[in-house]
């Protein structure tokens, strides 16, 4: 096995001339031999990237600057048709320059790895090619989506409820804050801010993901409205700062309406407290959201799920992105409600002449209604089937598997303390650390050295993308400048994978 | 060629028995038998599954009604994992019951057809699953998608600007609205509803797409100060009525800043009048948008552009959604703005922790902070493979091939006026439509007839489901009870197709 051989995917002399117009469906044909030709090439090629990602020996991306990137592709859209052969080729080249995000090194995202069932679900979900707003059009996937929401409303610890898929964390964490703001203030969809006795104002905590805060900006709160609650020194939200800063509001004749909790911040893997936050929201009114997008996937493992989500039936909405921690193929993304109802009384807009209702059947099962994006991609079947080749139990035992090694990460940098740096207990599979260079192993650890420690990340990674050996990720946060953190959410990652990356990392590192 | 016999695809005795944690990834291996004999059936089913659904014979749809369907289907989630033949016989199963959304003779949605370039595509996509945010983890789809975005706006007449794909044609004009009021109120991101010197109203036609008012309530401008602009008898906004209503909220103390005009309305296909408007918007200093989600794919015909495109450049932002006339695989929109650095400038919330400036590259390429869904679908490559499938020129004929279709629909129903009324000499490829049945033929033509051709069109439109053979869709709208809307996008769409939709309405229909 090596990396993508460009040339290797050969159709045969006579279809390889061929063009889009010589295929299905624009030849009229009720089976057709080229089209079958073509798309099992693709197949192959598509099969054959799967086998090599999992390579160890590969790359997982061969680096080139912008600029030169665009002299090695063809990019530019031609007059006139290219052959099939061609367009197989571009596939090709494609995926000989993509990064392998499947790749067992690859430790660089919150989404890691290729879950192969998961993408096969993904491959029907295209050739199906449907819309998601009525039953009318997407049955099955639509009762699918019923079975796979309400089975994770009943994890979260509900009975009733309502949910629905959107494109992404941050979209499924507008849909709480509209819902939120429509269930306190109903006429605030007709009215606007003209309804409400006040200035609105939300609160996080200052690791939040910056799409709470962008709901304020979007929505018509204005930034300053939403208030970053401090955290302590592990990343969670301290609840007497969220008390007081509500307090603070209040007499300013303001209305604290809105706090989010997160399950899971995006640098250290944080989760907020849930029942003190819960205790404060009751107390002051305020509808209680938990940003779990990151976190959801621990509420399927029965070792992991204490006490991070302890309480956490008391939140009125939380969103839970599978395609991270549970490794569905991007995108999936979910927003549960304790109250059913919200959604649709919230985002209707009436549309009688996209959304009948002399229908033929039941039309509670259409959503088109309930959402903002009209028209829905079918984010549901990659899941269901993935779900399925696991089963609930077997989900559980991955999520606790995905723990254990990071567990075994912070074991191995804390057994190499003169090489590594081990920031804090996690409470997530993200790991923060710093590596420590020869030159610097034995001195004393302060903001000096932290300032120095700092320096050397963005080289480091640099180095790991040159060589295309491993993908780890750096930043700086509030209280340290640039750190690794390294997310084990990978499906492929093994104890020899992670021993890797630590040495690929002194390897890299040890001459700075 | 049948329908998809569920089972047919059968793996070997050996690999039939495992479970997804048998295969790669968490298999430790470089290459795997079992792993590609489960996708290679996989992609044997769905090439099958595209071959019958352009086998004219075909039923377009199995139905069965909601509680049915559950009965036929084993949709629940076990505790243990399934087997990878139970998998396979899940995927054809769901494929047997799936609306044929590509079959030739749906005509029902403003997207139909599957075109096999776009979906092989989309197949990639799913394989190589990354996130777009930076060019780091997506280098080849960021190259596309600005190669894709520039040309799109060179064939809209602008050197410049900016452009971002969206989670749907709804999303993609609430962008247009948030870098609107950004633009004219800077401080509003911060500050929000405080930063204004008033209300602000937006204009749109009472024909526009609900997404344009749902901006309105998600914003905080509240459905009241979304103008309803009335539209003549073709569907297009009045421009007199647009003048009039901006002064009467001026004179009201209010802030008219963002007009939109829809190119290709959902129902009838109407074009608003773009000069007019673009000239009460520069009279009157708003944004101009233009909500070509529908009809964009027109701006690349020769022969269909003008007159409904004259003058496009003069608007500020623009939504064209490649999924729909064009028949990119679902989801594919995209947003243009005549003024570049407005995407960042409005939607940055500086994520210094995930947006590194002190990265190896020109970071100008990433696009994560420019964006308010943080992560972003891949939704380029199916698109940028298909336009070179076609080419340019290629595009542009296949979009008046879909017109000179709807051309012949409409001569064929002048040609039968018997048997039906053709309401009105289209824009685009949308028909509309009423069906007469034998009783009603040779009765004048009044309101009340259309009270009685109105009532059976459900009646059809259930009898087309029952039997499965023909999709087209019905509604009302604001001057006529409910009529058939058929809709021409899909690439297999013939005219003895055409033939064969009016045919089967008199089929169904004709003891009415």
């Amino acid at each position: 096995m090596t990396s993508i051989n460009v040339e290797k995917y050969k159709l045969s002399d006579k279809t390889a001339k061929l063009t889009a117009k010589d295929i299905i469906p624009v030849v009229q044909s009720s089976d057709s031999a080229e089209t079958r030709e073509f798309l099992n090439k693709i197949a192959e090629l598509l099969v054959d990237y799967v086998n090599i990602q999992n390579d160890r020996k590969e790359k997982i991306l061969d680096f080139h600057h912008p600029e030169d990137m665009k002299k090695l592709l063809t990019l530019d859209i031609p007059e006139d048709a290219v052959t099939l052969q061609q367009l197989v080729k571009d596939c090709a080249m494609t995926l000989k320059y993509q990064v392998k995000t499947g790749h067992p090194h690859f430790f660089n995202q919150l989404s890691c790895g290729l879950d192969v069932v998961s993408m096969a679900g993904e491959w029907l979900t295209a050739t199906a090619n449907t819309n998601m707003f009525t039953y009318e059009i997407a049955p099955v996937f639509i009762l699918m989506e019923n079975v796979v929401l309400s089975k994770m409303r009943k994890i979260i610890g509900w009975d009733g409820g309502d949910s629905i898929l959107a494109p992404g964390g941050s979209i499924s964490n507008l849909y709480a804050f509209l819902a939120a703001r429509h269930k306190m203030f109903p006429n605030y969809k007709e009215h606007g801010a003209r309804a409400l006795p006040g200035e609105l104002v939300m609160f996080t905590s200052d690791q939040c993901h910056y799409s709470v805060k962008s709901c304020a900006a979007v929505c018509g709160l204005g930034t300053d409205n939403c208030v970053m609650v401090p955290s302590d020194e592990h990343g969670r939200l301290i609840p007497a700062e969220l008390e007081r800063l509500i307090l603070e509001r209040k007499a300013r004749g303001q209305i604290p309406f809105f706090v989010n909790a997160t399950a899971g911040t995006t640098v250290l893997g944080a989760f907020d407290p849930i029942n003190a936050v819960a205790d404060i929201c009751e107390k002051y009114n305020c509808w209680f959201h938990v940003d779990a997008a990151w976190g959801g996937g621990l509420l399927l493992s029965k070792k992991y799920r204490h006490p991070r989500f302890t309480g956490i039936e008391r939140c009125d909405s939380i969103t839970w992105n599978p395609h991270k921690l549970m490794g569905a193929l991007l995108q999936c993304s979910t927003i549960h409600f304790k109250e059913d109802g919200l959604l649709i009384s919230c985002n209707q807009m009436s549309a009688e002449y996209l959304f009948m209702t002399d229908k033929l059947y039941d039309i509670s099962y259409d959503t088109g209604d309930k959402v903002i994006q009209c028209g829905r991609h079918n984010d549901i079947f990659k899941l269901w089937l993935q779900w399925r080749s696991k089963g609930t139990e077997g989900f559980g035992k991955h999520m606790d598997h995905l723990m254990e090694l990071a567990e075994y990460e912070v074991k191995r940098i804390k057994q190499q303390s003169d090489k590594f740096y081990l920031i804090m207990e996690p409470e997530c599979v993200n790991v923060s650390f710093w590596y420590i260079p020869k030159r610097l192993r034995g001195v004393p650890h302060d903001a000096k050295k932290e300032q120095e420690l700092a320096k050397i990340c963005p080289i480091i990674k640099s180095r790991m993308m040159m060589s295309g050996t491993l993908m780890v990720g750096y930043q700086p946060d509030d209280r340290r400048p640039n750190f690794f953190r390294s997310i084990i959410s990978s499906i492929a990652v093994t104890e020899a994978d992670v021993d890797f990356m630590l040495n690929e990392i002194d390897r890299l590192g040890q001459d700075l």
